[in-house]
């Protein structure tokens, strides 16, 4: 796999100096917020604001021109109405910036008008050999190297191990707001593709593929610009690395929506679900599986397989969940004679234990810690076992565990089994308890549902990064 | 349809009198927490605590012996060991009391022993004519009544007009503690129908079908005590009230976990699948759809058909949720020439504007409120719409509403109409838009696919109503 230092998106990601055509000194706008999130992450690199009007914004000397702009700066980001990109373009071209970002819209998504003037950027870039990201992004995020070209004020970019390429802007402006306030991980790259008129997802994926710092993808696309390269692309990264894709417009009617919004024709969704699986891609059919697959793959490693064990206080949850299970691809196997020994041990003699895990009995009768604990414990340990999922009953009225630091503790002990915890429980103690074990690792979902349905793409993502190795092989 | 007062049910969800058996002075103790939840709810009815220890509980006077009990008391709650409760049934059948609860567990879903038990209580019922509700439930709950014998500690219950008939504790214990906490609708009446040794589901159908308190049902079930007769009430009320169920084991791995917490065997599920369909009872396969279900139930109203607007303020997701729609029966229509004319009016004249509705440009240039505001109103007007989803974007940094009243008030004017709103926001303003929206009976998911599951569910009640109204007059 190339260097990642070598291939032409590094200086994207990981720039040592960077000029704004387009900053501003009015809070609120783009061009000023984008400055305040390079400031708030604290960007190490140069940075060199152009703005006619302004000398000084944000403690920054601000450049009148692009023709004032030194040279030898790696990276510009162009804040402009689609009418200003192309001189600003160009004018950067000549300064020998030749990596660009294009954060407005108004091109082809837009109307005729804006079409032609994305043509002219493509001629531009057929000209000068720059490379463009964009246009029509809201920008891209990069937490090892503390940079960002996002204008959505987003303050403190929180660092984690899996990155995004998004054909949407929503990923790093609302949705990422949504991640920054309700969610605990991070991210690693962010890739807002936009119209993708030079890099495209294919660039991105193979740039992310050969990127130390990131450890997972995951993907929202439309359409695919060079199907055939992205996926002999995908091909070698599955083997590695899991990518998970949510493919917009597959329904008529998304379709419709989807050319409503980007300038990219959506393709035939039929003809290319076989290929993306034998590319090692898993898919995902919601929007918030997105933000799900990210935080899976940020928080836990993938398991061995799919034979899964739970503890659950209710009978109902444990048929229910079961029936669930059969539905994503998973197995909730019987356990061995030691741990089924072991869990009749902490329960009341006369409850008959097995997988999964009636819980309720041992919690009522020796108290929650121990009985989730001890349960936990029982079914990790079990070489039947691939994944655990505590669904644990929280109420100040039936016992909250004094801490609930036996979980990430466990978690430490056995590192290869991921264990994703949900919730039977009262909103104080479920909040509580999702702010301490996510701040150590651990993660939590709401729904019951969800952790399966979180571990359903980690075990596809595992089964194919092993059938790509065993073809690799073979 | 059966008047509810002559119903064999109707004493014990609306008693004048409750003798407990089994009455407790411990806190935490069953026996306590049930009188506490009777307080708590503001029972109206007369209280008779048992309990040959105590002479007073809570400010009740405790009665030592059931033979000390005055005669004319409506229901009996049990709440004693499976050994104990056959003593306490004749005993209180003798004082002819002929309704009772039994709350205890250790019957036939546990083994050899506790199934005698059950088979004995089955006898007594055969030579008393008494009516039974349990063996093995935690409990049911009757909030028009005030009324309940949940023993789990819950405090004051919020009323609805939803019931639920469950075949499992769990419904009345930390599911009732999870709705409570973190939802903001309340529920009718609760049947846990526990072992069903008398009481089953097809009774507790027949009753809430004539309840005039219940506007819907939701079930939980793992089993069928009497399939023909249940499939034939649900005939009857599917054409005046939602019935949505979710069924237990449905998995053959399902089947085995039902086996271990009750001890009725689950049912062919292809079997019944197609009659469930026939009965106009609409299928969920999530346990949190429970609680979805029954939030959407008691929230709106029920669509006259499933064509949906929704606004939201991204591209990915118009396109993600359109595709989203497609899965789940639901369809996102053209909207007439006036609507698109108004939409577009409010946007950037630049923006095509159609159906689903990309809200962005409106938002970004004339404010978040006016924009949904005049975006929703314009589509709840359209006769082509027969519900709408408004995906608010809400960040302090981009603009928060002044007021969320605009969204009640258009509820207001178009009742007929659902309105479910999601997010993509910060947790601090989705959380205060919850509470505010909420208490004004809007619902609201933080999760942006969950108000077309909620859709999805409603139209397929309405569908199921008409189905059965339409072969009823043919």
């Amino acid at each position: 796999m190339q260097s990642s230092t070598k291939h032409a998106l590094f200086p994207f990601v990981e720039p040592e100096s960077v000029a704004i055509v387009g900053a501003s000194a009015s809070p609120g706008k783009a061009g000023y917020e984008l400055l305040r999130n390079l400031l708030a992450n604290e960007y190490r690199g140069k940075i060199y604001p152009v703005n006619p009007k302004a000398s000084e914004i944000l403690g920054l000397r601000v450049y009148p021109t692009v023709a004032d702009l030194p040279g030898g700066i790696d990276v510009g980001l162009v804040i402009l109405p689609a009418e200003g990109t192309v001189a600003a373009v160009r004018g950067l071209a000549a300064k020998g910036i030749r990596n660009q970002v294009l954060l407005a819209g108004g091109f082809a998504e837009l109307d005729e008008a804006g079409a032609r003037i994305q043509q002219e950027l493509i001629d531009i870039i057929r000209e000068t050999g720059i490379r463009v990201l964009g246009p029509n992004t809201s920008g891209h995020i990069s937490t090892p190297h503390c940079f960002t070209s996002a204008f959505f004020p987003l303050g403190k970019i929180r660092r984690g191990s899996v990155s995004v390429v998004a054909q949407t802007g929503n990923f790093a402006t609302h949705t990422m707001k949504h991640i920054l306030t309700h969610e605990y991980f991070g991210v690693c790259r962010v890739l807002g593709i936009g119209n993708k008129i030079d890099i495209d997802e294919s660039d991105a994926l193979e740039f992310l593929a050969g990127d130390p710092e990131t450890t997972a993808i995951v993907m929202y696309l439309e359409s695919f610009k060079r199907p055939r390269h992205f996926l002999e692309i995908a091909r070698a990264v599955t083997r590695v690395k899991p990518v998970v894709l949510l493919k917009g417009a597959t329904s008529a009617a998304g379709k419709q929506a989807a050319v409503a919004h980007t300038a990219a024709m959506a393709s035939q969704d039929r003809l290319v679900d076989a290929m993306l699986r034998q590319a090692g891609i898993v898919r995902v059919w919601k929007y918030s599986h997105l933000i799900l697959a990210v935080k899976a793959l940020s928080m836990v490693c993938l398991p061995k397989g799919n034979r899964v064990s739970f503890l659950a206080p209710s009978g109902a949850m444990l048929v229910a969940l079961t029936d669930f299970c059969m539905g994503q691809g998973l197995v909730v196997p019987a356990v061995s004679p030691q741990t089924v020994a072991r869990l009749q041990e902490i329960s009341p003699a006369y409850l008959p234990m097995r997988n999964p895990v009636d819980i309720w009995g041992a919690a009522s009768t020796k108290g929650v810690e121990f009985a989730y604990r001890e349960g936990m414990e029982a079914v990790l340990k079990d070489a039947n076992i691939d994944a655990v999922v505590p669904v644990l009953m929280l109420a100040r009225e039936t016992g909250v565990p004094p801490s609930y630091e036996f979980i990430p503790e466990l978690v430490r002990r056995y590192p290869d089994k991921p264990v994703l915890v949900s919730f039977s429980a009262a909103k104080e103690c479920e909040e509580e308890c999702k702010a301490l074990l996510e701040a150590r690792g651990v993660p939590t979902f709401p729904e019951i549902e969800q952790p399966f349905e979180a571990l359903s793409i980690l075990v596809q993502c595992r089964q194919a990064m092993n059938r790509l190795q065993a073809s690799a092989v073979g």
